[in-house]
């Protein structure tokens, strides 16, 4: 193939460990994703299968029951597991490490300290190396990938909190995650003073 | 130099435009610098330059008093500007591009889809750039950067939540952001049933 895809320096991409060395800000493998995405694609392709990667990730039981199998009958192409059971499947909402983790964690009965919790992490990133893969191929066959959309939070807050809408309408803030995550549904759940604006605070 | 400096393929790290393909997960600029930072240097000082560059990302009014003036004079080396205005600053308090954004569009006045705002987030970037490069060039001179730590809030609720302690006692969630960006500071900001937890439900 040539370069750039045989002079790729895999330890430019060592922070994502830990979703940012540590600081568990968004998924590694979603990182990876997108990386290898936007090496093998033009930009604006790879924009459409990005959008693609995070709507799934946010929106799919991870790990997903094919993973856990792989796992289970240790058929991945490692030596060592640190665990084999078959695990609870959460979706994280959201594409951020910590709430993705702590998600799984909470409903799982795993501390993020466990080694369940690092197997759990690595069949993720092999779901997400899966998915990217498959989105690759889709594309290389000319097939248009568009199942995923993003959240019906963000596609109804969006409405008035995007990118080009008027200041005073809402267009002060901007992003495609499931809104209602952090903020919960228009203040129902987060009882603040201005309705469903929540934690941040000038 | 040789590879893999001179083979490095730019258009790998383009999803880093709006944190992520517009998703607004990350800063791209803390996408940009962790590359770079991990291309050049062991897994371990990497780590620790990281950390102060995140840390002084969240910490520091953006953009700077010297971006904001090389702007001004147009000293940056590129032949069009969004705009020359001086910027009112503001501390992002996380490594969000959409905390980041919005709370620099709701301080400014100015919507996220304006001219200014593009031009705020390319000072940010020039910022985290020159940031980096200090952070290197200390590095290479043998001096130890530890001029940033993580946030009170981090400090505090990691002695309960973080990876390595056990699950009962809060070992459910991990991470080194500013906690209470997102969770009000114990729940007092926050009125939610179980005291500092918010947003994020099963």
């Amino acid at each position: 193939m040539g370069a750039p895809y045989d002079t790729l320096y895999p330890e430019t991409m060592l922070w994502a460990t830990g979703g940012g060395h540590g600081w568990c800000v968004m998924c590694g493998s979603l990182i990876a994703g997108a990386t290898i995405i936007n090496t093998v694609c033009d930009k604006k392709t790879a924009f459409k299968l990005v959008d693609q990667l995070f709507s799934w990730y946010e929106q799919t039981p991870l790990p997903t029951d094919i993973s856990n199998k792989y796992a289970h009958e240790r058929r991945f192409l490692v030596d060592k597991y640190k665990s084999t059971k078959i695990f609870k499947q959460t979706v994280a909402k959201s594409q951020l490490c910590h709430v993705s983790v702590t998600r799984w964690c909470k409903a799982s009965g795993y501390a993020t300290g466990s080694h369940e919790r690092s197997e759990r992490c690595a069949r993720v990133a092999a779901d997400v190396a899966a998915f990217t893969a498959q989105l690759l191929n889709k594309h290389a066959d000319g097939l248009v990938e568009s199942a995923y959309a993003m959240s019906a939070n963000a596609q109804g807050c969006r409405s008035c909190h995007a990118k080009g809408k008027p200041f005073d309408e809402g267009g002060w803030t901007r992003g495609k995650m499931d809104c209602g995550e952090c903020h919960g549904p228009r203040g129902k759940e987060i009882n603040v003073s201005d309705g469903h604006y929540m934690g941040f605070k000038e």
